[in-house]
This record gives structure tokens, C-alpha cells and sequence, in this order.
């Protein structure tokens, strides 16, 4: 039994000492990998695993550079910076769009695995960063708060009422708090709180550049805290939640990377090291994806699995990572009532047994630390720069524009009652209705305020009314990457009916497969025209279409 | 033209001197008013009206005492505080779903108004408050923020690199950052930015009081920068989505408090106040509101609508607030390229024309600040305390719960599947397939990891199948206010049925209404017992039923 009392060695070390022998990150700031809440916040590392011999590079061919996803942001109006808040990006609309998408797509996913969110503080006093470590270890990236008033935290002040704040810089320790804020059976667990809570890190001002190196992100992050029998399970799940995610976003291929027990420095028995390490590796091996070791590359307090991921452009990225953590549950004390089972087994055996601190009956938990996007702000990057503006239907900020022909109060009043059938604003019924009490002067209805329905996907549906040339108008919305154009003149006004074009739409096979199925026939020839498709349709079909684009994720 | 220059009036004014003369605030720190952002964080604030003629107070009865807000959180784990943060509540998953229903009630609701979500810092640095003048006239109520390592911003630095930050307090600057990054035209405005960001403010530690007297709280706020002609159709529009809002939730009556130009500070001059004045007059005798007038009682900034919303238990509440701001785009020196109607009106006409830094052609925006719940966080203690644990469906953290009558491997399946269907886990033909695939074993099948549709209303669905007598299972259910039990034996698993009794729901009348459509028929004298509807159905009708309650508000 080997054991290692000194904690956060990793944090200790000097970061700069602690380059990982078979990567290279050619950038200046090495990795810290204290827990999945520190993945690292660049997107441009490239991730060098050719020294490792089992584990193959995915492509020899040279990586073709993207646009930088600061230039496409500017022309897709996402982001924006400002000296008053460096490394805290402020997203426009469109970006902010594109982010609630990707909470809104886990979020949606996270009730078929168990997920729960919770809802935590970005404040906590200096005494809970002592008792998880990361005031000590975590110093210079972390951020201090004090009270400005009199009656206001001070710096250096003794625990309690005056003492100052750290800003998160992770959730772990708030997550803790929440563990043992009741008693947990063995039945109760695993337990797995997610949180997309805003975190700060104090980088660098010089070292800060657009989403991807930020002083202000979110994590997709989750901990799980479950009984050590209950790690295979969780880790292979986890496993399936990221191939989900990832084949989804069309993101790939990636390659998993397991880090074992180092050689000196751990905490916790080589058994019950053997043990998890025996669990991650048959999730690996039952994962049927690419994996690779890396002996006596695992963190001190416990092993993980990082993801590599390759994009569209040959870059390589490690986004998800997956980490066991035996020490925070020492650290906060978590415990939970053991089962029989448990408490039969030999006391060598049972991990943590021999903590003083551990009631009779009782066992640690191990927190399973697990990022899927990893920093949303550089998931958005990548995505950026992976989709270039052509943006999946259901993520893009801009699915669709309505362009009228003509200034006509008709057209006007057509384009406004296409436009709110689209968006998803009001049902069909209604907005007919709306329709005819319109006024004759052509200004478009104002929608009655009732409230809409939870479940309504609402799709930003944009209209260009300016008295300006058609053919500028489409050439604008072709720049500006709309998926859909949807033309708006006297035939369409007669025939209350739209002329919709699909102009930029990934995934074009799949995309005419759910118009076929809305229009309940195939497409006929007049309705290709240079490799694109144009429909006549009645906003209603055309509605249908744009949501069976989002059930479908197209 | 009288005009005054002295900015911040009221945030200039000592705080314990801020008692308006029509309210009495029986609490020991008196409100600060500077915009909505800064609606009071208190629940319990009585609002005595009647030193004011014109405002009839909606009852004589001697309030009912609820059960405080932090006795019902116990009962249905909603949240916890902790002394390493106080002041900011940990949401549990119950309470962190209530939250998020919330969120998600408005954020459905958000394109119809108009309103675009954006992201912003959580610190911005020390000059950004300056120009604002938080930083002077706020400063007892803000944290402030210092990086710890070498390279950080350090406390009184001279501006730029290392100058300290402020925890925001309110959103209001960075959407003025947002609103100046591109040059806007007459046609672009309205626009209006909603923003859920958390925000510190830094109350007495002696203060804290569950959800309603904290430091860290999430508003509801969204800025509205118009033209000043368009502030007419903005405030109608504003007090429409509060009646749908309030509507929605059972909420009222409220009346409306219309606070007009003081007599001696103010800034612009008396023609813009007069016509701001009347627009907002003209809103609220459209509204079909009772409302009433707070002659003089407006900021300095501008006049404002106050919202003042009655509980069930009779107490009175300040909710919602709607604020004129003519100063803001002043600090931030706001601009917009004017109509030609704008210009051509006379200037002594035209609102702050004469300001030194309008470029040629410009106009200023007015920004209407307006929150509809106010702090979410405190609006939240309001719906516990009103709904007492019986939350309508749709918000309900305990919608229904499957119980099993016995322990055999049939039935625990069938208690799977039921709960899987009922939670829109999967569709049901899915979860048919899954159930027959199921090991005898009776243990659940795993759903199979596929995304779920973004659409989908998932609901948190329990399951007891403990060894305990059913009659200790129900009264449990019924003592956790579960909206539905459903109870699963040998009958239900023969006849692959569930029976589902309507324990706890509010709107009987309407819930039943949704029932009857779903089962295509009246409800059978057997099936009412006790007061209480019991119906025998397929999973799938009562997943249908249930999201008809959702799409309902029931």
C-alpha cells in the first residue's frame, strides 16, 4: 500500500514544469489539469501524440488554416471585445444565439444521463478555496473580491464576517457543498449536479485573444459523485454522451487517451488505483472508438481520459476530458452510508476505509470531474471556424430572410405574416386571423401577447423591406450566409403562398429528404436550378420543413 | 428650459435620506432607485399607498401570514445557503428547475417583444463604473475585483493594465458598450437588449435573508434604447407583457404607480418630460389598469412606472418596474443617425440636441430599463410563498411520481417504462422497443443514447419502488405535493396501464378540462373519489395530458 500524503502536488509543481512528456503545446502557458473544470482555454494547441507509438495521427496531410474566428465573428456579428472587460467577451445577439443553442442542445440531453443542474454562487470566501486548495495552488489565476463599503469583506481579514472572496474559478468545491448538505445512502448515488455557471481565471492581458483565450467562460460542467463499484458505468456513459455530442456537430474523428497512476506521486491504494484504472479501461475498450495510454501520465489524485479532437481542418483540439478525483471527497469530507456489500469487503480493500475522518458505516465517494464541450466559449470557436458562417440550420443566427419584391402594402403585409409564421411566433390559425384584421395601410400586425408555448422553437426569421434592388438584396443575404432565402412578390401575394430557396445549407441530402417528407412528394426538375433547390410553398409547409430541420439537427 | 447638470442625484443622496413620501418601507435599509437594475431585494416590503388619495389599497383585510419562503425550500429542497457565501443561495436540482422555468417562461415570450439576449462580463474595470458613476454613487453596494498573481489589476492602479475591476451590480453599462459598437440609424431602433446575468450587490451580512434579501441574484432586465417618439409604443407594449406574465403565474391584482419630473433636479429639459410624460400617461390609460400618480416622485433621469403587485396572502410587493433613462446615453455619449423628421423639428424641440458631443444628424436614444419579475431570485420566494408547495404542473419540481405496489421484476419494468414515457425520456414506440428488449431481470433499460429533440419538454418524473407498504408511499407523494400519483401493480402490468390520480394541482377546473380532451370523453363517476380524479390510461394519453397542462400554464 502506497501512499502519498502531500496534496495538489500537480499545483504545487510550477506550472511551467509541467509539460506532459508525450504532448507538445507550443504555446507559452503550459497546461494545468488539476480537474476537468481547468481544461485548458486555448483552441490553437495542437496537440502533438506522434511520440506516443500506439496511437496513430489521424491524418500526415498538412492542416489547412482556417479563417480566424475573430474575423468571421465580425462578419457574423457574435462577439465583440472591449478594453473595459478584457477576456470577458460580450456576445451579440447572433452570438448569443449560437451559445444558448449549445446549452440549450446538452440541457436537452442531460434527463436521458442523469444530469441535474444546479444553480451555484461565482463568490466564495477565502476559507472554502483553503479547504479545497486552490488558494494556495491556484493563486495566480484566480481573482479576489472585497466589499467596497465599510461593512465589506477586506483583504487578509480572518475567517468570517470581514474575510474577502475568491471569484470560481471552478465548480468543484461549490459542488461539494451541495453533496454533504444531506446525508447520502449508497442507493442515493451517483449523484450528478451540472452547472453552466460563468467561471473566471485571471490569464494573462497579453495572452488573451477572442473566444478562445478568456479570462470569463462556461463549462459544460458536470461532477458526478458516485460509489467506486459505480465508475465503469458512469465512465462509460460519459463516453456515449460525447460521441453523441460530437456526431451530432459533425466533430471528428477524436481519439481518447487514457492517463494511468504515476509512478511516485499519488494519494489513495494501488488497489484501488488498479481498480478504476481496470473500469476506464474496459469503457475504453466498450467504447469501440481509437484509444491510447498513457502509462504514469494521470493526475495525482486520480486517472482520466482526455479527448483529442480533430477538426475540419486538421487541427488538432482536446476538448472533453473525463477525471477521477479520490482527493476532494477527502478534502470536504464527503461520505455516504456504505451498502452491506461494501462494508463486508476486506478493509484493505475498501477504499478510504482507513480515513479518520469517515463515521463508522461510512465510505467516500469519488467525483468523477467531466467536461463534454469543455469551455463553451472556445466550443464556439471551433464551431466558428469548423462551420465557417454555413452554420446547421438549427444553430444558425441566421436560418432564414424574408425579402419583399416591392414596397406594395400587400407584399409588406405578406412578407410581416410569412415572417411571423416562420419565426414560429404565432400558430397559423392565429396569425391568419391576425392577417385579416390587418389594416389596409399594410403595416404589419403586432402580435396579440398571449403567452407561447414552452415547447415552440423560435427561429430569428429576418425581412430586408428596403426599397433597394431584388438582386442586391439576395446578393447581401447570400454574403451573409442566411440558409434560406425566401422571395416575396405580387405572385406570392396572390397565391398567399412564399418562393423559398435553400441557399446555404450543410448536410444537403438529409435537408431534402425532410422537404420531400413536408411536401409529401419529391422535387421536380424546375425546382433545381443550379445545383439548389427553390419550392413554392405555403408558409405553413415551409414552417413544418424548418422544424423538421431542428428535430433532426440538419 | 431648465436643466440641471448635477448628475446622480438620487445616488448622490444619502441613502437613509431616499424614503419617497408616499411609501412607507418598514425596513431598516431604504430603497435605492437609480433604475430598474436596482429593484429592491426585499420580499417583505409592506407598500403603504394610502397617504395617496388617488390609489384605493385593494383591501381592508389583515394580511394572511404566509409560511416563510425558507421553511417551504426545506420541505422541497429548493435551496440551501452556506457561510462560505452568504447572500448566494445554492439552488438544489428542485430549485434550480423552478429557476429555469422561469427563465424558459420568458425567454419564450422574448421574440414576440422584440427583446434579444445577449451575454455580458460579469467585472468590468474601475473606469467603466466611472463613466457610469456607480463607481462614485454606488460604491457601498459594489465588490470590487484584483487579480491575486503578479500580473493582475491591483487596487487604486492608475487606468489601464492594472486597474482594478467592480463586480456589476446591474447590466445597464455593458448594454450601453453593446449599443454604441455600431453605428445605428432612426430605422434600427428600437432595439432592445435582455440579459440574465448574475448580479452582486453588497448587502449588510446582517441582512441576508434567504432568496429575498442577497447579494447575488439574477434580474429579469432588458434595456429598450428608442427614439423619443417611440416611447409610447414601448411602455403599452412593457404593461401588456407584464399582465400576460402575471396573468400566466395567477399573480394580482397590481396597480401601476406613475412617478413624474421632480420639482427641482432633473436633467433635459421640461418639452422632453412633458412629452416622455405623456406617452407613458397614455400607456397607462390604455393599459385598462388602475394606476396612479407619484406627482414629482420620478428620478432625476427620468419618470418611471412602478408595479405594485398584491399576493394571495394580501401583502403587497414592488415587483416590476418600467424607468425612462434621458442620462445614461448622456455618460455614454449614445448616438443614433436621426430622421429627417427629427431634424427638421426645432431644436430647442429636439431632446438634447444641444449636447456639445452629438455628431451632426444625431439624436439621442432614450433607454427604458424594465424588469418584469424583478429579481428572479426574489420573485421565486414570492411563487413559493404563494403557491405553498402546490405549484401548477408546468413549474412544478415534483410533477408525478410512479409507485410501485410490489416488487416483482414486472413490475419495476413496467415502473421504468412508465416513468420513461411520462418524462419524455423517449418516444413511446422507443421505449416500446426498449421494454421488450428488456433482461428479465426487471432491471430498467438504459435508454439508448440519441439526441433528444430540443423541443422537448422534459419533466422530472420520480419513481418509489422502495419495499414499503403503498399506503406509506402515497402519503409520502402526498406530503411532497406531487402533482399526480401513479400507482403500478399486478392490474397495470397485465393490462400495460397506469393508473394516475390528480393529488395536488391547482386550476382543477381547466386541468380536468385538458384530461377530457386527451381521453376523448367524460370522466366516470367511479373516476372521481374523493374530490380526487383517478383515471385508468395508457402511458402515452398521459404524457399527452401532461403537455397539455404544460402548453396550457396549468
Amino acid at each position: 500500500m502506497q501512499r502519498l500524503r502531500r496534496p495538489f502536488l500537480l499545483l504545487n509543481t510550477p506550472r511551467r514544469a509541467q509539460l506532459h512528456s508525450h504532448h507538445v503545446w507550443p504555446v507559452r502557458r503550459p497546461l494545468v489539469t488539476c480537474c476537468s473544470c481547468s481544461a485548458p482555454q486555448r483552441l490553437h494547441t495542437s496537440v502533438n501524440v506522434g511520440a506516443n507509438p500506439q496511437l496513430n495521427p489521424t491524418t500526415s496531410e498538412p492542416p489547412t488554416p482556417p479563417t480566424d474566428h475573430r474575423a468571421l465573428a465580425q462578419t457574423h456579428h457574435l462577439f465583440i471585445t472591449s478594453p473595459y472587460s478584457p477576456g470577458s467577451p460580450l456576445l451579440l445577439p447572433n452570438g448569443a444565439y449560437v451559445f444558448q443553442k449549445l446549452q440549450a442542445f446538452l440541457r436537452a440531453q442531460y434527463p436521458q444521463f442523469g444530469f441535474q443542474e444546479v444553480i451555484t454562487p461565482t463568490i466564495y470566501k477565502k476559507s472554502l478555496w483553503e479547504t479545497s486548495g486552490h488558494w494556495d495552488n491556484y493563486a495566480e489565476d484566480m481573482f479576489s473580491v472585497q466589499g467596497r463599503g465599510a461593512m465589506g469583506q477586506t483583504q487578509n481579514a480572518e475567517t468570517g464576517q470581514d474575510e474577502e472572496f475568491g471569484l470560481k474559478p471552478m465548480n468543484c468545491p461549490g459542488h461539494c457543498l451541495l453533496f454533504r448538505d444531506e446525508i447520502k445512502s449508497y442507493r442515493d448515488l451517483p449523484i450528478r449536479y451540472a452547472d453552466f455557471s460563468a467561471l473566471h481565471r485571471n490569464e494573462i492581458s497579453g495572452a488573451l485573444t477572442g473566444l478562445t483565450r478568456v479570462r470569463r467562460f462556461h463549462q459544460d460542467d458536470a461532477h458526478i459523485f458516485c460509489r467506486p463499484d459505480q465508475i465503469l458505468q458512469e465512465i462509460e456513459q460519459t463516453l456515449k454522451f460525447v460521441g453523441m455530442v460530437y456526431d451530432t456537430f459533425g466533430l471528428g474523428p477524436y481519439k481518447l487517451l487514457l492517463s494511468t497512476r504515476p509512478v511516485d506521486h499519488f494519494i489513495g491504494t494501488i488497489s484501488e488505483w488498479d481498480k478504476a484504472e481496470a473500469q476506464l479501461t474496459t469503457a475504453l475498450n466498450n467504447s469501440g472508438r481509437e484509444w491510447a495510454l498513457n502509462e504514469g501520465d494521470g493526475a495525482f489524485y486520480g486517472p482520466k481520459i482526455d479527448i483529442i479532437l480533430k477538426d475540419s481542418h486538421g487541427k488538432e483540439h482536446q476538448t472533453a476530458t473525463i477525471q477521477l478525483d479520490f482527493q476532494l471527497p477527502q478534502r470536504f469530507n464527503l461520505q455516504y452510508q456504505a451498502s452491506p456489500d461494501e462494508l463486508s469487503s476486506l478493509p484493505s480493500e475498501a477504499p478510504s476505509s482507513e480515513d479518520a475522518a469517515l463515521e463508522p458505516g461510512n465510505r467516500r465517494p469519488v467525483i468523477v470531474h467531466r467536461a463534454i464541450y469543455g469551455s463553451l466559449e472556445r466550443f464556439m470557436a471551433l464551431l466558428i471556424e469548423h462551420y465557417a458562417g454555413n452554420y446547421p440550420f438549427w444553430l444558425s443566427p441566421r436560418p432564414a430572410i424574408v425579402l419583399a419584391l416591392n414596397q406594395d402594402p400587400e407584399t409588406l403585409s405578406h412578407v410581416a405574416y410569412i415572417q411571423s409564421v416562420l419565426s414560429g411566433m404565432e400558430s397559423v390559425e392565429t396569425s391568419e386571423e391576425a392577417r385579416v384584421q390587418a389594416p389596409s395601410t399594410g403595416e404589419p400586425v403586432p402580435p396579440k401577447p398571449r403567452p407561447q408555448k414552452l415547447n415552440t422553437i423560435h427561429l430569428p426569421i429576418d425581412a430586408d423591406t428596403t426599397a433597394r434592388p431584388i438582386g442586391k438584396k439576395i446578393a447581401e443575404a447570400q454574403m451573409k450566409k442566411y440558409n434560406h432565402i425566401v422571395v416575396v412578390g405580387p405572385k406570392e401575394v396572390k397565391s398567399r403562398s412564399m418562393t423559398l430557396e435553400v441557399v446555404n445549407q450543410p448536410h444537403g441530402g438529409a435537408t431534402e429528404e425532410v422537404l420531400v417528407k413536408i411536401l409529401g412528394r419529391g422535387l421536380e426538375s424546375g425546382e433545381r436550378k443550379r445545383g439548389k433547390i427553390t419550392v413554392n410553398s405555403t408558409p405553413a409547409v415551409a414552417r413544418g420543413y424548418f422544424e423538421g430541420l431542428v428535430d433532426e439537427f440538419l
